[in-house]
């Protein structure tokens, strides 16, 4: 096991840690740990509320969530050498929920649309929550009966600091789509905010100005962040763009297991935990490698151990929304679709409409961008993995993928069917 | 073999053939040939272009195509039996290029901006062309080299004729979201056009009307129909909603071979070809799978035979313009990110702008929804199978992942590790 | 489709064909075709044992079979330029059954002990039979309910002729086993004989000189022959050892599906059909890459495209016969016991014995070697995709990998875990 | 993480450990520790060799192993409620090497003909030891260059207690084989041996009684025992029949990783560490899932985590010996030829003898049954992962599965192809 660079106590907010975290996003944030290229070690994480969310059956903690402390990151890691213009590659090894006992647990919530909303919050606008018990690969929840399935864990956030510059690129373009709707709710983007800010040991005047600078870590942007990138899991190696001096590599947001969207918003499901990372550096690398264009984004390689579902159910979406208004060629409007179409459909198989949601923000469901030139509609599909149910889900009433002549009765004993001349093909 | 309900040939374009097929959608198309449910049954297409490229090295024939006539459909075909709210059951049993003598190619055109188009249209502005030659599973092209993968054909458009009430919700969708800017260059929506219509056999006043109402099939909608879903391979058993008496299946715009998205506009490996299908019919399977809410969509299953790489190097891209405009959870823009991420990284690998491009549209690459909740910046991963490449595409100038021990040097036959007390986790 | 080198009318018997194949192998048996390398071509073939058995519901045909003119193959195919030493490098471009009507079907045969027998021969020493539907990708049989499967499509014999030298080498030490037992039946092995050979176009003294040395057909030897790979399917590509000048390739025994070591005999789909390949020749390649020492077998190349199945039931056997006969390291004794065990649990899943038999022999299942060196047991294991099932087939009295906690009773809305000190790994 | 049922210190043997486990096999060994059924528990495990095999560069530790007190087991571990005739159901939650620092490593020792010998023996009869460093999910070795893979951990030994009259049954057979030989080096079976046993806390007459009774560890069995199954990993949930009151399940054995079939005999990645169960148990289980049959094996369904590799070189063999002899249907011989062809080929990339024959005992290759039928030749074909190697292995110099067209000379900008009438097959 690698040496922990960050530790916390699972008991205890991220601001009452030995050496606190942080949860904004600002190149001045001071580094809590550094280690040398070519090091391995463990890095302990909160969950992303910070610890308000309880192992139990009210929502009531999910619809009153204080969302200004959140994602409770844990690092800046400062990588010795590291320069902006370098890669930083990162190996995941391993990550997994706390080891105490009774603690292999996380939550999924559908977030109120008063209170952080989520993709389909319009048509489910309370607050819901659903356990889930995680047992060596598998989770299941008391809350979503007959449904099981490998979790594919991942850090839903992972990212280095960005520079000034980048930061106020970043500030400058999120204002500017607020100012569009300042009032909206859920808002169109979060600005910068001191309350509950978070900046390691920064404190007094320079944590005011940090403060009043720092980005809000709920958008992924350039530097990776929380991209929720479900198959970023044990075994991937990550290319991050770096910088600042040090990278300043932070994480935080564990899930055991999401489907493509993490669509409930806090959709994956949400654990603390711990995770075991390698760090490399390729010097001048960004140039090298093509990560200099305005919107370069990290790359990575998947790993070669991955969950095995063979059998899918999929549902299409198209960019139409319900009344019957057209987009132009926007996937979004068009996974929105798929997911209420593939609800719709689980809830055919006895599930309520909320745990439908909840199986396709949490089981290693796929959405997929299928057509984004046919226009004016982008088509979406969304896959089901159909080994996870415990219950029937594929249509019954059809013949399956069976031969015709298979289906007619036969006399046994007696020939079916008279020998005749084959013809080949051609 | 199945027997073929609709024959082409491939010489002739579809206005030409002893039974014509159409190139608009409308109810009141004639069939052009009718099944009973439990039958398998071949039928033969175009190329959707109705035969306009040609197999050279030149791109004069996409610059200069005439999209009116697009694209050419085979059918439609009537299913006995069937009725409006009936799920019409179709299994993929086999397809495949035509068989004749230097016929087993296809192509891929980079769309002009002033003659269809395409995703990246405003990058990439003017018309190119791919020939890629078609041998067993494989495809590879004299035009990309050192790229060479295995084809998942599909149909890129199949789906059963709209009733008059889906044809007129469809119409006035797309006809509002034209009347928003209706001189753009491409244009938003392409509406009824009666110039180049083909509708079966209909002729003189039947012809008008009918070609002035009937839908153009270049976007996907609640039927199916151009859906560009790669997946839809051999092996898929698909659950269309039926509208109309007898369903009325169409198809055609085969592919070899798709990137998910179809980038480039006809982007997939496009080819003339054969398909067999099976029909099997659910009576009043729409209200009882979930498919009656208004933007619903067929559903599938997907095949047990699917590619096989499992090295993939993962692009990702996130809403933001990049002129650092902020768009509010736009999968289409993020995706638009990720796709110009990954060009720009094959590029250093000594691939042309275009070459890149078609790689994108045309091989098995998977575009996947990441993140959709985390205001203002959705998140689109593009993974690329390295396999399908004969050249190396991964960073080389970084330890592979190496333990940190095996990279020491080590005096041979002298023990390198002093054996220490070992501690169990926890 | 690519130019026929070798035609059948499967209404007819091999030695009436136009240009008749063989059914023993001797490098003297004169090419029926020839080829370039950097060509592709078509080759049709006649079922295994030349047509003599229905598609009906009656056994007798298996049981009654003459073995003596099996297997009757396609071919040679003369290589121009190929001479001995030279690896012959086959792709698999395309494979199928004949595409005449009524004629997308194959049987498997349970061999009677006394004639033909199979792996299990002493517990099943009677004949049955089993007739497959084929439909697109999929197989059903009218004799197995409630099982469909998707078939990985193989020739189960394809290879070059031997050389003089070669020859001698096999009927030198099958002789030599022969000997140890003449009078057992199955035999041992089966020396060269006359009796209903076919040498292509040989006749008279030549004939008889060459159908009296010339190897039957059955077992698998240096240059692959009778191998019954089942994952040799389409996209494959194989480096064969050419031993004589030309190559002289031949193949046959086609088979639409086959589980692991086709266990009861014609275990697998046995077809009639056709089959696309290309040839290419790499000069001296036997000795180049290491095809030279004296029991070299030809080596290939996975294909691209392959089945998925993802759930498995293993069964294990080990190298103990049921009489308690300990054997040494006998993998052969060990898979024996694991097919035992897996047809016994299939049974409490409402199998007869045959059926189980039969699902084995045909349906995509894998057969390991799981450990050989634990003196002094080898053991094996055998995979079933429980997919393949359309019953349950899993226990279902067990909990499923469902968390603890997830078991116990909850009262709704009332916390069921208290939240405790989280205690991390180490 | 689930509580410690049975303890090891890694720095000590498994006779001074607090509780000591066993390296026999008897239904007399006195419980470990006792756990109810729905109870998840933890055991620690020592390597097989009971801490013998150093890491260092010297194989000396492996040619002079004494064997007498392998296989070290943890256990026997009392699952209350278990009874003859029962079922215990056995999850595997996780496991992974001990977490102390510089801990991370494995061995594989080919062992010397003179002291435990190996598949290959009669060719490798010297000494030979390869030092493996794991990183997250990844092997590499120092002494195996350019060679990289993912690990798929297991137990290789895991079964619970005989019953005194299975292990009379074993007994009986054995040394029956041992009788035929009883002077071959190295032996044919291991009888009972009271030199160097460890039986728990046992000592004294009771002791003395049992050890003389007891079976070695070395085979795998009818209650499993050392199957070394590669792929019974995280994940996997195994059925064991029960024999004796509270069933006694033990284990060891770990291994990192293996190929199927364990070649070199401590083939697989060798290590000490934990591993994480949970138990059920399906009372009266063994009856009616058809586990009662002489020879009956667990069955285990696989986990649904899995490795990804798609790139295969795959090398056959046949029941031939090196000197020509002919073997009756004899796996063992033709996997011995399949791995003697394989490690030919290996040696054309640059390994050497003895590299060659690890990598195919340690990385995820398979091993399977092909054919077993067509007499007198069974066939055996082993699969090489191609990814896992850092050098090219796949023959360079032959054309890709490119098209022929695409092969030839064009002229830029000149029609290459001209169109010609397109036929469709049938």
């Amino acid at each position: 096991m690698p040496e922990t660079l960050f530790k916390v106590d699972v008991n205890k907010p991220m601001q009452e840690q030995e050496v606190p975290g942080h949860n904004r996003w600002h190149p001045d944030i001071p580094a809590a740990a550094s280690t040398d290229p070519g090091t391995d070690f463990r890095i302990e994480c909160l969950d992303w509320t910070n610890g308000q969310v309880r192992n139990d059956d009210s929502a009531d903690d999910i619809r009153d969530i204080d969302l200004t402390p959140c994602h409770v990151l844990s690092g800046p890691i400062h990588v010795n050498g590291a320069e902006p213009g370098d890669i930083l590659v990162v190996d995941i090894l391993d990550m997994g929920p706390p080891s105490g006992p009774g603690q292999q647990w996380g939550y999924t919530g559908i977030f109120s649309k008063q209170n952080g909303g989520g993709f389909l919050t319009d048509v489910y606008p309370d607050a819901h929550k659903a356990i889930w018990d995680l047992r060596g690969l598998y989770a299941t929840s008391r809350h979503v009966p007959d449904v099981e399935f490998v979790g594919i864990q991942h850090p839903g956030l992972i990212g280095c600091a960005p520079s000034h510059d980048l930061l106020a690129r970043w500030n400058r373009r999120e204002q500017a789509l607020i100012d569009t709707n300042p009032d909206r709710v859920p808002p169109l983007a979060l600005p910068p905010l001191p309350q509950n800010a978070l900046l390691g040991t920064l404190t007094g005047s320079e944590f005011e100005r940090v403060a009043g600078e720092a980005c809000r870590t709920i958008p992924p942007r350039e530097h990776g962040g929380n991209c929720d990138i479900k198959d970023l899991t044990i075994g991937s190696r990550i290319y991050f763009p770096v910088y600042v001096e040090g990278a300043k590599l932070s994480m935080g947001d564990l899930h055991f297991s999401q489907g493509d969207g993490e669509i409930t918003f806090c959709g994956a499901i949400e654990m603390a935990g711990y995770i075991d990372l390698g760090v490399e550096l390729i010097k001048g690398g960004m140039e090298k490698y093509g990560m200099t264009r305005p919107t370069h984004m990290p790359i990575f390689e998947l790993s070669h151990l991955q969950p095995r579902y063979s059998s899918f159910l999929v549902f299409e979406g198209v960019g139409v929304s319900e009344d019957n208004t057209q987009h132009y060629l926007d996937l979004t409007v068009a996974y929105r679709q798929a997911c209420l179409n593939a609800i719709e459909y689980l809830k055919t198989c006895g599930y309520t409409d909320e745990q439908a949601y909840i199986i396709i923000g949490t089981a290693p469901v796929e959405g997929r961008v299928s057509g984004i030139v046919d226009i004016p509609n982008a088509c979406v599909s969304l896959y089901i993995p159909t080994e996870i149910f415990k219950r029937p889900v594929i249509p019954q009433d059809v013949p399956s993928r069976v031969a015709r002549e298979a289906r007619l009765p036969h006399a046994p004993g007696e020939p079916q069917i008279n020998q005749t001349r084959v013809e080949f093909r051609g």
